[in-house]
C-alpha cells in the first residue's frame, strides 16, 4: 500500500498555533465579510501600487523544537562569566519564585498598560510597590512606575530639570564620575535641544552657570561622595540637583533627598533583574513632591472606586505624550512594567532586612577583595567605597584583564592603567579568589574587614517602613500573593484585548523559553565582544530578516521602546542633514492624526512640528502636505508618517507623501506601528520612507509586561547606516540614545524566535488574517456602528475604528461606558478616543480565533441593544447597566437597587458564565485621585477606610 | 567602624522560605500555644524515648542559587543521547505551551487529589478529557484516570482478569512478545497470589488453562499482530483478554476493542511526557462496560451539582482502597493526574488530525530507515511493523551498539546477535543517518517508502471525535482553554490544604525547575548507565541522606507511589522470610486505625490482615497486639504500623510493639506516611522498623499533581538489603515492582533539591514547627471542637483530629456540610472521616504562616458558630449556609429565598474579599452520578441541560 500521508501538518507554527482562525474559521469568516477568498480580500485591501515586489524569503519555519534547538546552539556561543564590570550593570540573584510566577507566567507577561484600571489592580498595585520602593531608596516623596534604562532616565532628568529650574542659564553639568553611558546618552539628549553640557568633576560645579546639574552615586569608580554641598549651591543658585543613585548602595549610604537632591534616577537591575547583555530593566525616578506634574513617565496613584473603595490607577496623565503631544514632558510611553513588578517583588520578598544583609555582603566582600590586594601591595582607590574599586596596574592592564577572563571573571579597563572591580550579589568566596589570582595573588581568605564605607555618607533613615514589605515573606506567602495580584488583571491569557493602539498578538511559550537561559539572561552588556558571539549571530539574523520585511538596508537594536525608536530615527535624519551641511533643517510635518509620540519625539531633536491636515476619509490631506512642504522647503527635515494610517487605512498616496518629502529635501520617516499590516505585503523601505522604527513588542511577539518592556529598533536606508546610533563601548559616529549598545537585548530572542519559527510565509500569512480578522469584525458590526475610514472598496486594514460619538447625543452614553461594560462582557476595552476622540479603535490580530471575535462581537452587539433601549426610553438614562459598569461581586452581594436584573448586569453576552472574569473593583474615579494625589502605598489604616 | 552584619540570612531557604511562621509569629503562636519555647513544645510532644540520637548530619543548607548551580553540574554528568531503545519508552516533543502552563504551573502542580469536587473541577474536566481519549483509542467503554506505569497497570490488569473471569483456571499466559519489565512485574505480582505466569508466544495459548491472557500491542520485537483470534479463544473459555497496546499506534491500528479485547493497558507517556529516566508518567487503564466496578484506580464520572448543572466528581470510589481496605481492587491510591492531564493536552492540543499525523510521521521514519538497512542486505524483522524493528547483525551487536552511541544513538540489545531499534516522535532525518552510519551505511534519502504496516490491522474506527478534541488548537485558545481549567480549582497556591492524610507543604519553585532541564528529562531509562552518572549520583546522595534521616541502612528508589512503597517493603519481607526458610509467614497485624493502603497492600502479598483494636485514647491496644502476635507466632510475617500513629500521637509504645513482633518471628514494617512529625527527632529504623517506606510528595516537597506523581521509595536495615526490588535492566535477586529501575526518577530531583537546600538543620526545624502549627491550631479551637487523641501532655504531633460527630445529631450537620461550608471560607476542607467517621484531620505543615493558620481557624470558628445557631434554632436546620455550601455565584446571581443574608453566605470570615475563590458548581450529588454512570467527555449538547 501506498504511503498517504495526512495533509496536517502539527508542528505548523504559523498556521496551526499562532495563527488563530482555522482554516474552516476563515473560510465562514470570508462569507461573512463577502470576500471569494483570502487572496481576493487583499487584493481588495491592500493597493498594488504598494505591494512589495517579491516574497519574504529567509528560509523554511521551523518548529518549536527545531527553534528550541537552534536557539539552545546558538546559546552555548555566548559564554557567561562572572562580570564584575559595573558602570551600572551587576550580577544578581533573581528569586526562583518570582522568575517562575512573574517573569514566566503570562498572567503577568501578556498584560497591557493599565489604562483601564479597573482590570489592571494586580499590576497597579505591584507598580505602587515599585513606586513606593523607590521614594524610600532615594528619600524623595514621587516616583514614578518605571523608565527605560538609566542612562534615558538621567536625560529625562536633565530635560525636566531644565523644564522646572527657575534658572535661566542654558548649561548642565555632569558629574565626570558619571558612567560612560549616562554621560554619553545625556549628550545626546542635550545636543538637539541646544543644551550645553559641561563634564567635570564634582569640585568644579559652578552651579550659577547652569540649570541643573547631575552627579553618580557611587560614582563610576567607586567614589562614593556626599553631594550635599552641591545641591545646597545649585539651590542658591535655583538651579536642579539630581543624582544618579544605585539603589541597592542606598540601602546603606545616605540617601540623594538627604543631600538635598530634587530628583533621583537609577537601574533597579540588581534587585533580580537577570543582565539580558544590556536589558530589559526598570530605571526608576523620583523627584521632589513640588516637581511632579513635570516628571516623565507612568505614574500609579490611589484612587477610589464608585462605592467609595480603594482603587489603584494612572495618575496625572494629562501629562503624557498621548495627550499633550510636543508639549509632553517627553516621548516616555511604554516603559519597563515587568521588570519594574519583578524587582518590586524583589525588595517585598527580601524586605528591608534582607535587603541590607544583601548589600553588606555586597560590601563585605569588596571590602575582602580589596583588603587582599592591598596586603599584595596594589594600590586601590578610593579608600572609601561601596562595591567598586579601581585599581593601578601600569601597563599591565591588558594582562590582568586577560588573566582575569582565564579565571572565569571579566574586570574592567579604567584609562589604559588601571582595572575596574564592582563587587554584586553574585559574588562567591571563589569569584574573588579568581580575582586575585587574576593579579598574581594566592590567597584564600574569608576574615571580614573594617567597613569602607565613608562614615559620614551613611544612611540613618528607615527603607521600606511600610507593611507590605514586612509581611511574611516565606515563599508560600509570596506564591499566594503574587497568584492573587495576577487573579485580579485581565490579560491576554484570559481574553482578547482588542486595542487599536497595539497590536496584542500571541507570545508562545516556545517563544518565552530562551530568555531565561543562563546564556541569553546572565551576559554583561559590556562583556568583551568575543563572548557574545550568539548575540552576534542572533542579533545578525534577526537583522538581515527584519531588513528583508522592512525593504531597509540595515537595523539599529539600540532603541528599547517605541518612542525610542521613532526618536534614534529622527537623530538619524538630524546627523545626516548635517553631515550634508543641511544642519538648519528642522522643520517636521506631522499628520494630525498621528500617535501622540511622534510630535514629541519631534519636539525631542529640536524639530519644528508643522501639522498637516486630514481629509474628510482620514487620509493626509496631500495638497495640504504639498502646500506645507513648499513652504518650508528650505527647513525641511523631513515627516513623519504612519502606514497603514492610525485610521486604519492603507492610503494610496503614500508613494507620494514620500516623494514629495524628498522633492523638498526632507526625509520620511515611516512609524511601524501598524506594521503588523504590511508584513510580507508591503515594505516601508520600498514606499519612500528613509527610516522607520518597528515595535517588536507589537508586531514580532515580544509581550507587553503590562506596560513595557518595549523594543523599538529602527531600519534604515544605506545613505543613513553611518549616522545609526553609536555607543561609547562599541564605537560608531553619532552618540547612543540607550544605556546599553543592544538596547533590550535579550528579548530579541522573542522576535528571534517568533521569526524562525513563522518564516516568511508564515508572517505573511499572519498579515492577511490580521487583516481579515479586522474586516470580519468590522462586517459583523456593519449596521451597529459605523466604521470610520474605509479603503476605497470598503475595507479596513488591520483595525477599525468604531464610532460611538453619536451615543453621547442620543443616550448620554459615553465611550468609557462602553469600555467599562466591556469589563462585564470579559474583554479589555479597545483603544478609546484616539485617534479620534468618542471612537473605539479595534485591533484583533491574527491570533484570535473566529470564536474570540464572535464573542467580542457579541458583546459589542449586545452593548449596543443596551445603547438602544436607553435611546428608547426602555431603559434608565442614568441607572443602567453601562453606567454602572463595572459590575462586581460587591454590586451581587449588596442590595440591588437596580430596575435591570444582577443577571444583566453581570452576564451580557460574551461573559463567560463559569469562568467569568470579576473586577476587583467598580468604576474607578480618575478625577478623585488625581485631586487627592498618592502615589506611594498608602498607610495600612488607610485601606479600612478608603473612601473617608 | 567594625563591621557589623545584620544577623537576617537572606538566603536561609529553610527559615526564610520554606517554614512558614517567622521568628515573631511563632513566639506568639508558642504563646497560644503555651509552651515556653519551640524546645519546650517538642520536649512535651514528642518523647525523649522515641527521639533520635544524634542530628541530623549531612551538611550546611545551600542556598537556591547554590543549590541550582549543583544540580546544574550534576546535570552535565547525564549525557542525553537520542535513545532508539523502546521498550515502552519514546522520545517525544512536549509542547511549549503544556510545559509552560501545566507542568510548571503551581496552580497545577500544586492542587491535591479531586476528592472535594467542587474545587476540582479543572483538573475533573481535564482527567475525564484523558478517559476520553483512552477509551477512544482502546475502544473500550471505560478508561480510569491513570495508574503508576505500563508494567503495574499490565499487574493490575492481571488481578483484575482474576476477580472478574468466570474461568476457574489458576494460570496467567503473558505474551513472550511483552516488554521485559512488564512480565518482570507480572511475575512479582503474581508469585504471591499463587498465580502461575505461563510466558509463551500467542500462538501457544491454551485457553482452557488460564483465567487471563496478555498480548503486547505492537509486540517488545515490533511484531504487529491481531489477537482477535486469542480473544475469541479466552472468551470461549470464559476468560479474559487484555491487551497492553501503545496509545500512538493505536491511532493507526486496529484497537484492542475491536478485538475484542476485554481490558487495555499501556503508557501515555509519548503523549508530550519526557521520559525522565523512567518516569512518572501516566500508564491508562480501559475495560468493557461491564467490568467497570472491578477496576482499580480513580474514575473521574459525570454528575450534578445542587443546581442540576453538570459537575464533575470521583465515581465508584466504594471500589477503592480507603473504603474497602484488603477487599478493595488495588492498593492504587495516588496515581499520575498530573502527567494524565499533560498527556490528555497534548491530545486536546493536536487532535485527531495532529496524532494521526504524528504517528505517520513515525512510521515514515521508521520505514525510510528499514528500507535503507534492507537495502544495505541487513535482515530485518518483522515485515510488518509500526515503529519498531529487530535487525539481525550476528557477532557484531556490541560494535553496532558501540557505534551507535559514538553517533550519538542508544539502541536497544535483543539476544546476543540483534539489534532493536525505536522510531519515535523526535527523531529527525539527522538521527536516521546516524543510524545507518552505525551499521556502516552512508546514505541519505528522504524518500518515503510504501507503508509496512499490516493491512489486515490497521485502525477502522474514527478516534477523538468530541468537540473537546476538535477545538480550535491554535496556542491562544489552548493557553486560555488550560487558564480556565486551572482557575476553577482551589490549590496550594492560593491556600493552604489542610489534609491530615497529605502533608501539603511548599513546593518551591527552585526545587521545580531542574526537572525541566533536557539532562533530567530527556534520559531513556534503559540508556547505558554510563550516561546516566548525574543520576546515579543524585539517587546516590539523596539515599545516604534518606538514611541518615531514618535510620536504614539503605534505600530503593523503584516504588513511585506511597502504596507501591508499602507493597515493595512487604514484598522484601516475604523474600527475607522465604530466605529463611520461614517462607510460610503470612500473618500480618494490621491496627484498626490503619491507612487503607496498609491492608490492600498486606493482601497483595498473599498475607493474611489481622487487626488490631486500638485502646479509647487511639494508642495500639498493646495487650491485643501481644496476643495476636502469640496467638499467630507460628505464621507472623510481621506488623504494619504507622508512627506517629494514623491518631496524630506519638505512641510511647511503639518499641514494644516492635519488640513484641520481632520476639514472634515477625518483621515491622513502618508506614511513612506520618514522617513530616519525625525527620531530625526520631528515626523509624531506631525506634524498630525493619522497613518503611517515604511518601517523598508528602514529606519531601515533591507536588501532589492534582493526584499524582508520588514517589514510594523503601529503606530497610541491612538485613533486607538483598531482599530489594530488583529489575530485569539492572539485575537483583527480586523482581520489580515497577516498570523502571528507579522509578519516578526525574522528580527525585525535586526531594534532593529540598534536601539540599534545608540542610538537615532545616529539616529538623521543619518537624518542629509542623508541630507547632498543629498544636496552635488545636489550641486556638479548643472549646470549640473536641481533639480526639492527644498524647499524655496534651499534645498533639503534626495533625490533630477535630471531632465533628456531635453536631450530626445536635444540629443534623455532617463533616461534609463543614467541608463544603470551608470552600465558601476559601479553603480545601481537612482529611475528611478518617481515621474515625465523622471527623476531620487536620495537617497545617510547616509551611504555611501564622495569618494563614488564622485564617483557617477564624472560618472554623465561624463555622461552629453557624452549627451553634442551627443548635439554639437561630438558623433554620435545613436552610443554611452549612447545609446550602458551597455558595457559588450563580446563587447570588439569582433569586435569594434564604434566611440568611448574601454576604452570609458567601463571605463568611477567612474567605477573601477582592480575591475571594469562587467554587465553579455548588454541591455535587456524588450518588446521582454513580446511579447514571458516565465516564468519558458527554456529547456537547448534553452540556446544555445536564439535569435532564
Amino acid at each position: 500500500m501506498a504511503f498517504k500521508p495526512t495533509d496536517y501538518l502539527p508542528y505548523d507554527f504559523a498556521n496551526r498555533r499562532h495563527i488563530g482562525p482555522s482554516p474552516a474559521e476563515m473560510a465562514d469568516m470570508l462569507r461573512v465579510v463577502g470576500a471569494d477568498s483570502l487572496d481576493a480580500l487583499i487584493e481588495e485591501t491592500v493597493p498594488r501600487a504598494i505591494r512589495a515586489e517579491a516574497e519574504l524569503s529567509f528560509g523554511k519555519a521551523l518548529s518549536e523544537r527545531q527553534m528550541l534547538n537552534r536557539m539552545r546552539d546558538v546559546a552555548k556561543k555566548n559564554k557567561v562569566l562572572n562580570s564584575l564590570i559595573g558602570m551600572g550593570y551587576h550580577g544578581t540573584v533573581t528569586p526562583p519564585a518570582i522568575q517562575r510566577n512573574i517573569l514566566e507566567n503570562p498572567a503577568w507577561y501578556t498584560a497591557y498598560t493599565p489604562y483601564q484600571p479597573e482590570i489592571s489592580q494586580g499590576r497597579l498595585e505591584a507598580l505602587l510597590n515599585y513606586q513606593t520602593m523607590v521614594s524610600d531608596l532615594t528619600g524623595l516623596e514621587v516616583a514614578n512606575a518605571s523608565l527605560l534604562d538609566e542612562a534615558t532616565a538621567a536625560a529625562e532628568a536633565m530635560t525636566m530639570a531644565q523644564r522646572v529650574a527657575k534658572s535661566k542659564a542654558k548649561a548642565f553639568f555632569v558629574d565626570e564620575n558619571c558612567h560612560p553611558q549616562n554621560i554619553a546618552v545625556m549628550q545626546t539628549r542635550a545636543a538637539p535641544l541646544g543644551i550645553e553640557v559641561i563634564v567635570g568633576a564634582p569640585e568644579d560645579l559652578d552651579p550659577e552657570a547652569v540649570f541643573g546639574a547631575v552627579f553618580q552615586y557611587p560614582g563610576t569608580y567607586g567614589h562614593v561622595r556626599d553631594f550635599t554641598p552641591q545641591m545646597d549651591a545649585l539651590h542658591a543658585a535655583k538651579a536642579v540637583g539630581i543624582v544618579i543613585a544605585d539603589p541597592m548602595a542606598l540601602v546603606l549610604l545616605k540617601e540623594p533627598g538627604a543631600m538635598g537632591a530634587d530628583i533621583a534616577v537609577g537601574s533597579t537591575q540588581r534587585f533580580g533583574v537577570p543582565l539580558g547583555y544590556g536589558g530589559p530593566h526598570a530605571a526608576y525616578m523620583a523627584c521632589r513632591d513640588a516637581y511632579k506634574r513635570a516628571m516623565p513617565g507612568r505614574l500609579v496613584g490611589v484612587s477610589i472606586d464608585a462605592r467609595g473603595n480603594r482603587a489603584y490607577r494612572l495618575a496625572l496623565q494629562t501629562r503624557e505624550q498621548h495627550i499633550r503631544r510636543e508639549k509632553a514632558t517627553s516621548n516616555v510611553c511604554t516603559a519597563q512594567a515587568l521588570l519594574a513588578v519583578m524587582a518590586s517583588m524583589y525588595a517585598v520578598f527580601h524586605g528591608p532586612d534582607g535587603l541590607r544583609a544583601i548589600a553588606q555582603r555586597i560590601h563585605r566582600k569588596a571590602v575582602r577583595l580589596v583588603h587582599g590586594l592591598e596586603e599584595a601591595g596594589f594600590k586601590v582607590e578610593p579608600e572609601a567605597f561601596f562595591d567598586t574599586v579601581t585599581v593601578e596596574v601600569g601597563p599591565l592592564q591588558q594582562a590582568v584583564l586577560k588573566s582575569a577572563v582565564d579565571e572565569g571573571v571579566n574586570l574592567r579597563p579604567v584609562g589604559t592603567t588601571k582595572v575596574g572591580i564592582t563587587l554584586d550579589e553574585a559574588v562567591v568566596p571563589a569569584t574573588i579568589e579568581a580575582v586575585w589570582r587574576a593579579f598574581g595573588i594566592t590567597r584564600q581568605d574569608n576574615t571580614p574587614g573594617d567597613w569602607r564605607l565613608p562614615g559620614a555618607a551613611l544612611r540613618e533613615s528607615d527603607i521600606l517602613t511600610h507593611p507590605i514589605f514586612h509581611m511574611n515573606r516565606a515563599e508560600t506567602e509570596m506564591m499566594r500573593y503574587m497568584r492573587r495580584l495576577a487573579d485580579r488583571d485581565l490579560a491576554l491569557d484570559r481574553a482578547m484585548i482588542p486595542l487599536g493602539s497595539c497590536t496584542m498578538k500571541l507570545n508562545a511559550a516556545a517563544e518565552m523559553m530562551p530568555i531565561s537561559w543562563p546564556e541569553f539572561a546572565d551576559l554583561h552588556p559590556f562583556a568583551p565582544v568575543e563572548q557574545a558571539a550568539g548575540y552576534a549571530e542572533m542579533i545578525g539574523d534577526l537583522s538581515a530578516k527584519l531588513c528583508d520585511i522592512t525593504g531597509y538596508d540595515a537595523f539599529s537594536m539600540q532603541p528599547n521602546s517605541g518612542a525610542q525608536g521613532e526618536y534614534a530615527g529622527l537623530l538619524t535624519i538630524s546627523a545626516y542633514h548635517r553631515a550634508n551641511g543641511q544642519g538648519h533643517r528642522n522643520v517636521c510635518l506631522i499628520p494630525m492624526s498621528a500617535h501622540g509620540t511622534n510630535p514629541a519625539s519631534a519636539q525631542m531633536v529640536g524639530w519644528k512640528v508643522v501639522p498637516v491636515k486630514s481629509m474628510e476619509n482620514g487620509d493626509i490631506d496631500l495638497n495640504d502636505f504639498l502646500e506645507k512642504a513648499q513652504q518650508h522647503a528650505d527647513t525641511l527635515a523631513g515627516c513623519m508618517i504612519t502606514y497603514p494610517s492610525t485610521h486604519g487605512v492603507f492610503e494610496e498616496t503614500v508613494k507620494e507623501v514620500c516623494a514629495i518629502t524628498h522633492e523638498h529635501g526632507g526625509q520620511v520617516y515611516i512609524d511601524g506601528a501598524n506594521m503588523n499590516a504590511m508584513v510580507g505585503l508591503s515594505r516601508p523601505g520600498d514606499l519612500g520612507g528613509d527610516v522607520s522604527h518597528l515595535n517588536l513588542h507589537k508586531t514580532f511577539a515580544i509581550p507587553h509586561g503590562g506596560g513595557g518592556p518595549g523594543v523599538g529598533p529602527i531600519g534604515v536606508k544605506s545613505h543613513l547606516v553611518p549616522h545609526l546610533p553609536g555607543h561609547p563601548e562599541t564605537g560608531g559616529a553619532e552618540g547612543p540614545v540607550s544605556a546599553a549598545p543592544f538596547g533590550s537585548a535579550s528579548i530579541l530572542a522573542i522576535s528571534w524566535a517568533y521569526c524562525l519559527m513563522m518564516g516568511g510565509d508564515g508572517l505573511t500569512q499572519a498579515t492577511r488574517v490580521a487583516i481579515l480578522n479586522a474586516n470580519y469584525i468590522a462586517k459583523r458590526l456593519e449596521g451597529a456602528y459605523d466604521v470610520l475610514y474605509k479603503g476605497p472598496t470598503g475595507r479596513v486594514a488591520h483595525e477599525c475604528i468604531l464610532d460611538t460619538r453619536p451615543f453621547a447625543d442620543s443616550a448620554h452614553i459615553t465611550v468609557d461606558d462602553i469600555a467599562k461594560r466591556l469589563v462585564d462582557c470579559g474583554f479589555h476595552a479597545p483603544t478609546m478616543s484616539w485617534p479620534v476622540a468618542g471612537t473605539l479603535m479595534v485591533e484583533p490580530t491574527e491570533s484570535e480565533t473566529k470564536a474570540e471575535l464572535d464573542r467580542f462581537c457579541d458583546a459589542m452587539l449586545a452593548i449596543r441593544a443596551e445603547i438602544d433601549a436607553v435611546e428608547k426610553g426602555d431603559m434608565d438614562a442614568e441607572n443602567n447597566p453601562l453606567k454602572n459598569a463595572p459590575h462586581t461581586v460587591e454590586d451581587l452581594v449588596g442590595a440591588w437597587d437596580r430596575p435591570y436584573s444582577r443577571e444583566q448586569g453581570c452576564f451580557p453576552p460574551g461573559a463567560f458564565r463559569v469562568d467569568k472574569y470579576w473586577p476587583p473593583v467598580n468604576r474607578v474615579d480618575n478625577a478623585w485621585g488625581d485631586r487627592n494625589l498618592v502615589c506611594i502605598c498608602p498607610p495600612m489604616e488607610d485601606y479600612a477606610d478608603a473612601a473617608e
